[in-house]
Order: structure tokens, then sequence, then C-alpha cells
């Protein structure tokens, strides 16, 4: 049974192909800068015996785009898949699912409507999220639509995670409580890393490190949730690319008084210039490392703010979770920055944790326990796949 | 010697007279409502026999506050000194140090100046303290007056705990970065409690926990503050009476859009109107206890809320400290809410916590070790003094 699997960006549209049940990926690929006005878009296929195919074509949407990659898999000559009919369900990474959606749906003509009342939670994502749906639901009208979201796992909470201390009624009105996100590889790599202990994850006290250009970390306990650094937006939590992670809320106001900004300045300025980017011009982790290692002063500050904080949350769902069995590593900085997991574990050997340096260093993108036998807790450093995750939860739902 | 020490609010001063070096009090009192419009300022004194005096007068500004307390402590039948030269220094309570003043000083003329640079960084305080010096350089010009900072104990944390990751000019310009507050109590409690142990603090790893109307923690290693829950303001960190304390700094302009406020409005709100006081209606967490009792599901939700945010302060500072050895309570709810502090520590155990339970049961305001002793965390009960912090450290510089 072939799984295609959307992740559908305001400008962009990623796909990839899944023959299910054995999980293997036929072919995958990126259709870039949907609706450029000055140039064509640039559609990038990707198969299984290494081919890779770059097209440019004028896309204006997200429609356009969808058709674009239908052509290419189903084209006579280079395509996988002799008929459309032969995918049996389209997997959605949605960002938001409100407190609506706890799982993935298969998406009825009501649940539309329903994730329109939710762009307001996500309105970067979200516009992009429904048109990939509605794309789909155009093309092939009669393939089964899944929706996968980023906020499900995190459904779990307790009222005392998810609760601001603001007046209740924002909560009520406007629903303003922590969601998190990340949820998909949170929930993908809690599972694979029991599985690679051969535990059962409801048994183990677990935190999750996604660690990428967003960056995020899931308390997890019981198999379930139970606090994640991300909230109602984000950008809560730890230091990012571009991204400020937890302030004093009042430097808000106090910035838009002195620099006379609109409230939406100040969101894109916390969001898209903070962070790596606002400290040093980089907002790549390993410029940053390079930047660190030629003496930049601000590297080596933004640097040290990012561990210091990585420590403080381990710390904090240390102490909300009883204990600590499992610590994982994963997304981009997680699974390729040996330095960063090693500058983290060397600070937490009071709660347990006994690193293996040798085994961490150099390690990238790969599975595998960086602590040693005698360790209290288990560092691991899992690659996410939230791909395979939406696959599987689409399959699960049509099979 | 007598120490004068006063603490100058925006319409209050509060005085406490002390006899050094014994540290005795011969008086104390507060001037409230000052500058009224309709109605009198409300003088009221202490005394060490127990007698109560309280006056009503017409005062308006911080200058014939302090003349009125002058006037009574000098008065020929129920005063307490017979010539103000008796008086040989004034500490004064003071909010903001920034970035220059890491000790207590004794005021200069251009340290005047200095204090007025710093009005921006504490807007609703500064300006009242700064009146409350020039009061007293004006009625008492021989007078040292010694001037202990709020922030000033916080001044050793290391850049990473201090910087925030914005854009690295706003802490250059407008100086924006985390200074903490409370830094009088958390010094002296962590002194307090160290002295009785009889111990080095510098041999110390301690999280001080002052809980208020206004709450924050230390972390204190070598003696010194290494990181602090408050921030550039005190809003950070902590749900308290009136503060939300930390939410996701996205929530703000969300808030602002949605809600239509300036950037002060919502500062306000934030400030004032959110904490205990906006999920529930009441600001002092006596009422939240006895809500909770009641039944009252939002005083459920806020202490829940406060609880697991103190647990996870102290998780978070456990692990940047490397372990932790003593753990204290200070303040109006750290000192007289045995709940709060066993509800804290319950969730403690597996960080070496073996809490006695019994005698942290009904204390109020009393000096008190409340673990067991094979407990690896000393637990501790420790009613916080400021003003005498501030004698002492007049007394210091003027001897």
């Amino acid at each position: 049974m072939l799984i295609l699997v959307l992740n559908s960006g305001s400008s962009s549209l990623k796909y990839k192909l899944y023959q299910m049940l054995n999980e293997e990926v036929l072919a995958y690929g990126l259709v870039e800068r949907i609706g450029s006005t000055n140039g064509k878009a640039v559609v990038t296929h990707r198969l299984k015996n290494g081919d890779k195919i770059t097209l440019e074509e004028r896309i204006t949407d997200h429609s356009e785009a969808l058709k674009a990659v239908i052509e290419f898999l189903t084209d006579s000559e280079r395509g996988i898949v002799q008929s459309l009919d032969q995918i049996k369900a389209v997997g959605h990474r949605v960002l938001h699912g409100g407190e609506i959606y706890s799982k993935a749906i298969l998406v009825k003509e009501s649940d539309i409507e329903v994730l329109e009342s939710l762009k307001e939670l996500g309105p970067l994502h979200m516009p992009a999220n429904i048109m990939g749906i509605k794309a789909c639901r155009q093309l092939m009208p009669d393939t089964p639509q899944v929706a996968v979201f980023d906020t499900a796992f995190h459904q779990t909470m307790p009222r005392s995670s998810f609760l601001y201390a603001l007046p209740y009624e924002y909560y009520e009105k406007y629903r303003v409580r922590r969601y998190g996100f990340h949820g998909t590889s949170h929930r993908y790599v809690s599972q694979r890393a029991a599985q690679i202990l051969g535990k059962n994850l409801s048994k183990l006290k677990m935190i999750t490190l996604h660690l990428g250009n967003g960056s995020s970390a899931a308390a997890i306990k019981d198999g379930k949730c139970f606090d994640t650094s991300m909230g109602f937006t984000p950008l809560e939590g730890f230091v990012m690319g571009t991204r400020c992670g937890d302030i004093d809320p009042a430097i808000v106001p106090f910035l838009q008084n002195v620099l006379n900004l609109s409230p939406n300045d100040v969101d894109t300025l916390m969001n898209k210039k903070s962070g790596f980017l606002g400290m040093t011009g980089y907002s790549d982790m390993r410029d940053i490392q390079k930047a660190r290692r030629d003496g930049d002063e601000r590297a080596k500050d933004v640097y040290d703010i990012f561990i210091q904080r990585l420590v403080k949350y381990v710390g904090s769902y240390y102490a909300i979770l009883g204990g600590l069995d499992v610590l994982v590593f994963t997304a981009g900085i997680g699974e390729n920055d040996y330095m960063v997991r090693e500058d983290v574990c060397k600070h937490l050997t009071h709660m347990g944790i006994v690193f293996d340096a040798k085994k961490n260093e150099g390690l990238q993108g790969k599975e595998a326990i960086i602590s040693k036998s005698r360790s209290k807790v288990t560092v691991m450093v899992v690659p996410t796949n939230e791909e395979l995750l939406i696959a599987r939860d689409a399959y699960e739902l049509v099979k």
C-alpha cells in the first residue's frame, strides 16, 4: 500500500512516498518558491535508486504544486506509480489541532471548517496546511486524507502544565494556553527510544530534546507528554536559530516603547531576529560553533545561554517527573552536534548520567546510546522521522 | 550607634530605627497615603515597649513624611532620641543599581545623578527611592546616606545567566538583561542559613525561595548568586499575587492585537491583573488556600501552577548548581504557609530531600530545619530581614 506524506509550508510543499508496511521510501521531494512572482518554482525529486531530478516551472499555488508532484509520480517513463489509485492515503502534517484534536484524524468535510477556526492560533502555517489538504481533496477526491497534528502529542499535559497564570477568560475566550509543538517528533523518538531499549515506554521517565532550527523539550511519563517547553506558540523555551525563547515578558512592552514597535513588529523581532541570529548574525548552529572557535565573543555568549537553558530545562523536568530514565537528543543539532550533547551531559552527572564521551564524539545522525552501561540515566541519540510517523498514522487509519 | 533604615514607596515611607551593634529595634513605623489629595496621610509608629501611635496629618511629599518621622523620633516627651545627631547613618532600600552598583554605597553627590539615570529601569520604585534619599540629604545634611540595592546581590551572575538571546545591541543600548530583585533578602537568608548550620556559605550549594506577594528564587554557589528567577523586571519567574511570571512572550503581542492594548496596558495586565488575582479574584495566598478548601476550581488551578513552577525552578537550579545542599523558604508565604513548603518538598524526594512533615506542620515565621537529619538536602525556614541587613550595611560603611 502506498502512502503519500505532505508537508505544506507557506511557499513550499514537501512530499515523501512510502511503501507500507515495509516503510520503504520510494521517492521524496520538494517544491520551493510556490507563487513566486519573480522567477519560477523549483521542483526537486529524489528516487530510491539515488536519481535526483530538478525542474523549474511556474507554479502559482499549492494545488498546482501538488499537480506537479502527481504528474511526476505517475509519469509513464520515470514515474513510480502506474495510477494515482495506488496511493491509498495522503498524510498531512498540520501545525495546530488546538484542544480539539489529540490524535491523527481522517479528514471529513466538517473538519475543514474546524481547521479554518484554528488559523489564528497558527497564522503562519495553518493556511498552507489547509491549502495542502484542500488541493488533495480536489485532485484525489476518492483518496482518504489524514491530518497529523504537531500539537496532538502534548494534549495529555495536566492543567498545571498547560495553563498560564493570566486572567482565566483569556484561556476560555482566546484559547491562550500552552499547546507545545514538534509533537510528532517527540512521539516518534520516545517510541523509538523505548523500542531500541526493549522497554515499555509507559514505564519510563523520559526527556526528549528536539534541537533543530526550532527547538523544544518534552517531559514524558506513563507514555504520555507531561510538559513541554514550547507554549502558546513555538517561541517559548529554548534559544533557537532566530527565536529568543524565554525572556521576561515585560521586556516586550519595554522594547515597544523604546523602539516604537507595533505588536506585530515586536513579534517579528522575537521570532525572526533574535536567538543565534540576533546575537551573532548567524542563525545556524554550525556557524555558531565555527565562530566560537574563531574567538567570536557573541557566539560564545549565545552558545553558553543555549547550553545553560538546556541544562535548566532538563533539571526542571527531572524535578517534575520525579526522576529520569532516558534522555534523548534528536533533530539537526541533537543528532549531529556532539559538542552540544557533551556540554549538556557534563553538567548532569549529579542526576546519574555517566556520559560516554568516546562513543559520542563525532557521532552524527545515527541511533546510539551515548551513556555508559552503569549510567542511571540512559542517554541516546535517536534521529527523528516525523514523515514516517505520519505515514504510519495514515496507514493505521485506512488499513 | 543609631541607624535609621528607610524604604520609600511611591506613596509611602517605612522606617525602622536600629541600635547597633546589638541590632535592637527601638521604633518602626509607616507613613501611608503621602500626597493623597482626598484625605490625610496616616502615620503609624510602634515602639519597643509595644506602644502603637497613629496620627493623621496632611503630608504632601517624602520630605514632609520624613520630617514627621524625625519629629516623632526626637519628640521631647515620647521621643526615642534626644537629638538627630545620634542617628549616625540612614540606610535606604533602593530597587535598582543597574550594572553599576554591586554593593551598598555611601551616597555621594555624583551618585544621585547615576541613580536618576537608572529611573527608567525601575520606573515604579526608583523615583520614590531617590526622593527618600534627597529628603534625608536636605533634612540631615551631615548624616551619611547609604543606599542598599535590591539588585546588588545578583550582580555576580555569569553572562550565561543574565543575557537574553535578543539582538545584542538591546543589552548595550538599553541595558536589557536579567538583573534580579529581592537581592537583600536572598543575601540575608543565605547568610543566616549558613550561620544556623554552622557552615561556610561559600562551600554550600543553596537555593533560596523568597515567596511573598512578589516571589523569586536564587541559585547560590561559592557564596555568590549564580542565577535568579526575576529578570529585567520583577515580572519574570514565579506565579505571584498579581503577576503572571513566565509566559510565552508571543502571548504579549497576541493579546495586544486581540484586545487592542497599548504596551503600557499589557504591562499593567501582566503585572497588576494576573497571577493569583487574574485566575481567582484573590491576590493573597491565604485567600487562595481558603478558596481551594471551599472547592474553587480556579484557586486549585493557580495553586497547582504555582507549586509546579516552584518545583521546576528548584530542579533547574539543582541542575546548574551541580547539586544541592540547602533549600531555604522565606518571606510571607515561605515563612508561614506550611502546605506550600510540603507540596514543594514532596515532589523533590529524588533530589535527596527527606522532609520532616511533622516539624513543618503549623510552623510559622520561625527559623527551623524542616528536613530530617538523614536528608541529603537540608530544608530550612529562615524569616527574612532586609531592614536588618540594610542597617548592618550602613553600619559597616560608617563605623
